[in-house]
């Protein structure tokens, strides 16, 4: 057990050492997509960066539970008040399908497109539709403590009578009386005391698909319900890491803590860790803005702000390249120079297979595994890392080139390292080989050389047995201008 | 919309014509895994039969909503009775996770498994602990009804009474009289008024985890329970078709419909649809009888009854070279069979390209077509669409020795006949060029045969530049006993 994490708390705003409650077991509980659409570069971010945060958390020997849930239910499009159209069924509506049917779709593609970009699956990814009784159950809690209200079939949080007790706003540094004078008056909202209470429960409308009976009315939960729920449920009242995007920090993870404090007297969790947001040739990210771009968009090279296709590894490079708690620009250029970093630090590791050892060392190994380690346990610096890794490609270049020499003992170890970073932490995989379409020109490529040189020679033997040979294959040779092209027949 | 499908339907023992209750839409539920453990043989088949039946009624024109369930709470040991210990939950126990954990686990190697089948996702995949609710909502009606009653904390559907007015065993075809005679004696059935009433709920004994409150204790609902709530909340009280195992008949198919009755008045579906089952070297299979082949171990070829592996399209055809009603034998020999057929078939689909249209066609291919739609028509009857297509294929052969001649037109029609058959509809995928590797081998053999035949001419240039030019990119050859090997360097 690694005793040197430390990690960047949003609600005491420090870096503090990583102390599990109950070591050597973790839990870990992250927002995950609210399914009515494709995944986009605002979901990569956090799945790639709470992708790291779990696959170091196992690296240490902490036994992690990590739970990702799936908002099926309950996402309003007025997100901070709980008003406007579920985004699920306003979907389902317009495509005249069941709402269920939206959800399944969308959390099918957003599993495939994680499992391209090489996100483990957590744990349990709990789905809010499937955790109505718990939520009910937190509700009537809410209301026993004094700190919900009912009202016209629905139940409201009571920001204002909570205030009294708690601070409303200690995670998003928020003060109750800027929050009174900023918020804007909506449809719905004279059900509620004061204009920033959320709902516990919404009452259906007449038509709502998605809807279940409770004490109050026939409905459905509040966003903000699932999440402190589904992690009181799997993970406890108290438990270690919530994480999310900081774009949830007000008032979905605000009010998570209002709402666990309110039924259990306590925060939900000990450390708070959020991702910063993604930017579009320096703009915010919105459909309006027409530079909303999917990772199917990405992957295919389909969308119009996109030069070329980038494949999910250079996706997950890019994103692993920056600091989580930095803003990240995507532009053309930035994913090409990181295709290009990938790509050299992929040749830095198959290098390795080059190196001859010899029987003492000119270079220094372990301290780069160490920086490697100082890195991650600086708040998972991945940047940091990857600088380091960058400097062991050059120490291989090095010992290529006979420049520098290692011993067998470093050699294992510097291999030992690159595999640990390279694969299993930053959970980069080499594209290259998948295909083999690459290996495949490099063979017939080579094939056809060995055929010039014997024609070269007027060795027509050689090079009639080549072409009998292919053929026996289904590759057919022919001589053109440009030299000898190859095609399949069969 | 294609009239002519008839199909068997297990409640009357007949093949029927198939007349969706609201054409063009179809509605249609089978019984998914309970996931405590790996896929096996046993999952393979109904996924890829009812894979079949989705792909063919969408390619008919209907609209499908195909819905198959995940059991992730109260399958019981003892299936019958709903006694004993929860599957998932003992399974827990013994690996020292929470339940859902497992669910999980097994639920995401399920889908893995299902992609390699080329299995498509149902529309909603349901999770019996997300629809608790449904499930006491459906336990209140049948009490109402009459039949079910509170014992101990416990909801048991009361056989006896219902037999007085309709029908239970009128799907497997039992008697209520040898039901009686036949049931064991077992823990926990004292609370009930006859042994073989079945549990609609079940009160959670001490230290029971997955459980949620209800009006009559803190438990879970019994397993037959959750296909009726779920198959009637996503397709309604009556919908089209029905499906699952053979092994599901009785007593889980015959309890959904007794619950539909008793709740509603009226059956669950209009067809009901079983696969037979599957048997190992002609034994049942069992996990007492080690001859329990997951999914993995078939691809991976790591059974002791296995002599080799067997990809996932192998197993996909053969599981379609059997008519889904009857029995099916796996082994060996049956699978290499398998094997040698897909690439048969394959083979055929890819000679296609060789084919020269004329002006007049000698060979009949719009009786093949008709052939392969009459095939499926007749209760999906996929042997003889296989046979046909093989009937096809020597067309095709005999096309490319120009023994047969073929239009344009006819030729357009063949290929897209083959193309509908082998992979929209029995959903085969060609493996081979998939990974590559197999066209990297071959190409390698040529290589090596080129060297051979320079070195026995003593054209040790010609050899030379050989292995000099496959070192540039990275391949060393090493000459042995047996010939010469070749490896990767870099």
């Amino acid at each position: 057990m690694e005793e040197g994490l430390r990690l960047y708390n949003t609600l005491t705003r420090m870096k503090e050492l990583f102390q599990p409650l109950q070591s050597p077991f973790v839990g870990m509980y992250v927002c995950g997509p609210t399914v009515y659409g494709d995944a986009h570069l605002g979901h990569a971010r956090p799945a790639v960066t709470f992708d790291l945060i779990f696959r170091y958390l196992r690296y240490l020997g902490y036994r992690v539970r990590y739970i990702r849930n799936i908002t099926d239910v309950g996402h309003m499009e007025e997100e901070g008040l709980g008003e406007g159209e579920d985004k699920i069924a306003k979907k389902a509506r317009l495509e005249q399908l069941e709402p269920m049917e939206i959800a399944q779709y969308y959390s099918n593609r957003y599993h495939a497109h994680m499992t391209q970009l090489n996100v483990l699956n957590p744990s349990i990814e709990p789905q809010a539709s499937g955790h109505i009784i718990e939520q009910i159950a937190l509700i009537e809690k809410i209301i026993d403590a004094g700190f919900g209200y009912v009202s016209e079939g629905s139940v409201y949080f009571d920001v204002e009578s909570y205030s009294r007790q708690h601070h409303y706003g200690k995670l998003s540094g928020r003060k109750v009386e800027d929050l009174l004078s900023n918020t804007r008056d909506l449809e719905g909202q004279s059900e509620k005391r004061n204009p920033f209470d959320f709902a516990l429960w919404k009452k259906a409308r007449p038509g709502h698909i998605t809807k279940w009976p409770s004490p109050w009315s026939v409905g459905f939960p509040g966003w903000h319900l699932e999440c402190s729920a589904m992690s009181a449920k799997y993970l406890g009242d108290h438990f270690d890491i919530h994480g999310g995007g900081m774009d949830l920090l007000f008032p979905h993870h605000e009010s998570e803590i209002a709402q666990s404090q309110a039924a259990n007297g306590q925060d939900p969790c000990k450390y708070w860790i959020h991702n910063n947001l993604i930017t579009i040739n320096g703009q915010k990210m919105g459909k309006s803005l027409n530079n909303f771009i999917t990772l199917d968009e990405l992957f295919s090279g389909k969308h119009e702000l996109l030069e070329k296709s980038f494949s999910p590894m250079t996706i997950r490079f890019f994103i692993l390249q920056a600091h989580y708690r930095g803003q990240l620009d995507f532009s053309n250029d930035a994913l090409k120079a990181a295709e290009k970093g990938l790509k050299r630090l992929m040749d830095g590791w198959k290098s390795l297979e080059k190196i001859t050892p010899s029987d003492a060392s000119t270079v220094q190994v372990k301290p780069l595994q160490e920086q490697c380690l100082e890195a991650m346990n600086d708040d998972f610096n991945s940047p940091v890392l990857i600088a380091t890794l960058f400097d062991g490609v050059r120490m291989i270049n090095s010992l290529v080139d006979k420049k520098e020499t290692i011993t067998p003992e470093d050699l294992t170890l510097l291999r030992s390292t690159f595999q640990a970073f390279i694969f299993d932490l930053l959970g980069l995989v080499d594209e290259a080989p998948e295909t083999g379409s690459g290996r495949i020109e490099q063979l017939m490529e080579t094939i056809i050389q060995i055929r010039k040189h014997a024609r070269e020679r007027k060795d027509f033997a050689t090079s009639d047995f080549i072409r009998d040979e292919l053929a026996r294959i289904n590759i057919q040779i022919r001589d053109t201008k440009d030299g000898a092209e190859w095609a399949v027949t069969g």
